[in-house]
C-alpha cells in the first residue's frame, strides 16, 4: 500500500518518491526539460529571431508561462479557438492561432477573447476575411492576421503569387484587421530524416517566402514579419535572414521520432535536445519466458510515428501495443512483475493530449503536477 | 455567430441542430446505437449466454447503465481500476475489470471499491494472489478472482495445464477471494479479416477452454464460469456450449477496421451491426483543387488501425492525418470551406478516450451529451 493517499483524479503527490506514482503516468524529467528551454532560449538569441513557442505540444498553461518567464519566448501559438481559451484563461497573454479558423462561432469566440490577449490568427481563403472583419468590429478588438502560405506541406495555406498578394490586400484593407505577416511553416520537413533532403525542403520554403515578400513589396504592402519553423528544422529558418520568428514545440519534450531524425544528424535526438518526457510504465505480466506485459497502450501513448523507445533499460524493446498494454521483449528475463520502466512515446503532441497531467520528477520524487490545461481542447 | 452560446469546454448544446455543433466532435447517431444495443441484446439470449459489456470503448456510465437498464448486459467489464473507480462513481454496480491488477496501491484501492460495487478481476501470477487477499481483509469485502489463461493472443495470461490449476487452487484456498472462474480472451482474433482464419484461432481458444475446465475438474476444483469474447468473435464462443458470459464493447458504435473485417464476412460491418459512432469534421481550408483540409486530425481521432473512412458522401477519402489537420482528396471539388462530414474512426476505443463528451443526435438535433466518464483513466 502507499504512504500517501491516491485516487483515481491524479497519478501522484507533489513528494512521492518515483516508486510510488500510479502508472501509466506522463512524467517530465525537469532537469532536462529546464536545459532544453534554456538552450532554445540561447538558441534564438544567438540567432537574433523571436520564439514563440508552439502550445500544441504540451497545452499546459504552466509550461506556456515558464517559457514565457525563463526560456524567451514572447508568447505561444496553438491550433484551435479552444485550446486559446484555455490557455489565456489560465494566464498566457499572446497567443497566435497559428492556423485557419473558419467558422463563424469559431471567429466570433476568437475576437472575443481578443479583449483579453493579444491574438492572432492565420487566413488561406478571401471568403473567410470579411467574418474576422465583422467579428472584431462586433466585439471592439482588431485583429493581427497572418497570410498563410502553402510551401511544400501541401495541406492549408494560399498559393504563392497573385492569391497571397490578393489575400493580404484585402486583410490590410479591412478596418479591423492588421495584417501581421506572414505563416510559413512546413510541417513535414520537421520529420524528415536525411539532413540533405530536409535543407532541400527548407531551401524550398526559403525561396517561397523571399518570393512572396518581394511580391507584397512590388504592391506597396509591408510585411511586418514571417513566422513558421519547428523543431526539426528551426535552425534553417532562423538563419536564414528571412524569418522574424520561429514556433518550435517539441523542442522541450523530445520523443522517438525526433530521436530518428537526429540519428541522422549523428545526435542522439535533433538539436542536441534531450529526452524530457517519457511514460512511466509498470510490469503488470510475466507470462513467459522472453516476454512481459507493461500497462502502458495506445491509451497512454500515441503510436501514429511509431512505437516508444524504452529508455535506459537494456535488453528490452517495446514491441507491440493494445488499448492498454504493451508487449515487451525482455530476451534475457529480467523483468518481474511491479518492474518500472520509462517509455519515450512515438510522438509527444497527441500523447500529452492523452493525459491530465504531467508528473514533474526531480531528484527521485515528484515536484510538480501541471494539469494539461488544454487537453481535449480541438474545437 | 451560433444562435447558441458556447465555450471551450462542450461542442454542442442540447437542442442545437446539428450544423451548429463545434467541430472536431464525437458524435452517436441515436437510433443506429439504440438498435446496435437491442441486436447484441437478442444475440445473448438467443444463444443463452450472460453480456457483460465491455466499457473499455467507450468509458461512459450513461452507456454502461443504458447497456445495463436496456440491453440486457449483466454489468460491464473494464480494465484499469481508475476506470473502475469512475464508472461505480457513476452508478455501476457490477465491474469485472478485466484485466491483472498488479501493484500494492491499486490493489488497495480496487479492494475499497468492492465496499460499493461488486468488483471481480483477474490474476495470471501466483505471486500478486495474497495481496489481492489481504486487501479484500483489510477492506472487509470478498473479491471474485478470475484465472487469466494466454489462450493464444500472446499478451497476459497464465500458461495451460499446471500453472492454471495452481493459481486457481491458491484462489480457492484464500480466506477473502472467490474463484469465480477463466478469462479467456483473444484479442487479436477478434480483428483477423479472413473468417476461416477467425474461425480457427476460436477454435484453438476453444480447445484450451476445454482443456482448462477439464484440468480443474479432474483436482476437484469448481469452476462457476467462463467468461471472454469480443464483438469480432462473441457468435463463436457464444455458441460454443463453453462460454457463461461474453464481453463485447465495440458492437455499440463499429468503427472502420471492423468494417474491414465484415467486408470479408460479406456484411457492412462484422455482425450486421451498424456505424453508430463518427467524428463529425468541418472543412477549414480549400487550397487547390483536387484537395481540402478538415479540423480532425490525431488528436480526434486514434489511427493504430488506420484512417477514418468518409461515411455517406461519394468522391471524398481522407488521406492522412497530422495532429490537427486531415488531408482529404477532393477529386471532384464538391467541398467548400464550413462542408460538415462524418468520419468512421480507425479504432472506437482509443478514439472515445480522445473527447470529453459524446454528442448523441437524432432526426438532425442534438438529444444527448454524455461525458466520457472514464475518459483518461489509465492507472
Amino acid at each position: 500500500m502507499a504512504d500517501f493517499d491516491i485516487g483515481f483524479d491524479i497519478p501522484a503527490v507533489i513528494g512521492m518518491p518515483v516508486a510510488q506514482i500510479q502508472t501509466p503516468a506522463l512524467i517530465i524529467d525537469l532537469d532536462a526539460f529546464e536545459r532544453n528551454v534554456a538552450r532554445m532560449k540561447t538558441a534564438a538569441e544567438t540567432m537574433g529571431v523571436r520564439l514563440r513557442a508552439h502550445a500544441k505540444t504540451h497545452k499546459s498553461a504552466d509550461i506556456a508561462l515558464y517559457q514565457m518567464d525563463h526560456g524567451g519566448a514572447v508568447g505561444i501559438c496553438c491550433q484551435k479557438v479552444s485550446e486559446a481559451e484555455a490557455l489565456v484563461r489560465g494566464g498566457v497573454n499572446d497567443v497566435l492561432v497559428a492556423n485557419e479558423i473558419t467558422h463563424p462561432a469559431k471567429i466570433d469566440r476568437l475576437a472575443r477573447l481578443a479583449q483579453r490577449a493579444r491574438i492572432s490568427v492565420c487566413v488561406d481563403d478571401a471568403g473567410v476575411v470579411p467574418f474576422l472583419d465583422e467579428a472584431a468590429a462586433r466585439h471592439g478588438v482588431r485583429l493581427d492576421v497572418l497570410v498563410e502560405i502553402d510551401c511544400g506541406g501541401r495541406r492549408c495555406g494560399t498559393l504563392l503569387g497573385k492569391p497571397a498578394v490578393e489575400l493580404a490586400a484585402l486583410v490590410a484593407a479591412s478596418p479591423n484587421l492588421v495584417f501581421a505577416g506572414i505563416q510559413a511553416y512546413h510541417g513535414n520537413a520537421q520529420h524528415i530524416y536525411d539532413p540533405a533532403e530536409r535543407r532541400a525542403a527548407i531551401d524550398a520554403v526559403l525561396d517561397m517566402v523571399r518570393e512572396t515578400k518581394a511580391a507584397l513589396a512590388s504592391v506597396g504592402i509591408a510585411c511586418p514579419m514571417v513566422t513558421g519553423a519547428g523543431t526539426g528544422t528551426y535552425n534553417l529558418e532562423g538563419t536564414s535572414g528571412l524569418y522574424d520568428e520561429i514556433q518550435p514545440g517539441s523542442y522541450i519534450f523530445m520523443d522517438a521520432d525526433y530521436a530518428r531524425v537526429g540519428a541522422s544528424d549523428g545526435k542522439d535526438t535533433v538539436g542536441g535536445f534531450e529526452h524530457a518526457l517519457f511514460i512511466l510504465t509498470s510490469v503488470m505480466s510475466k507470462p513467459a519466458s522472453g516476454r512481459a506485459v507493461c500497462d502502458a497502450g495506445l491509451k497512454s501513448h500515441s503510436v501514429d510515428s511509431g512505437l516508444p523507445l524504452v529508455f535506459g533499460f537494456e535488453g528490452v524493446r517495446y514491441l507491440g501495443a493494445s488499448d492498454e498494454h504493451g508487449n515487451l521483449a525482455d530476451l534475457e528475463d529480467r523483468l518481474k512483475i511491479n518492474d518500472m520502466l520509462r517509455l519515450v512515446p512515438g510522438h509527444c503532441d497527441p500523447t500529452c493530449n492523452l493525459h491530465d497531467w504531467f508528473v514533474g520528477i526531480r531528484n527521485g520524487h515528484v515536484e510538480a503536477l501541471w494539469p494539461v490545461t488544454a487537453r481535449g481542447k480541438i474545437f
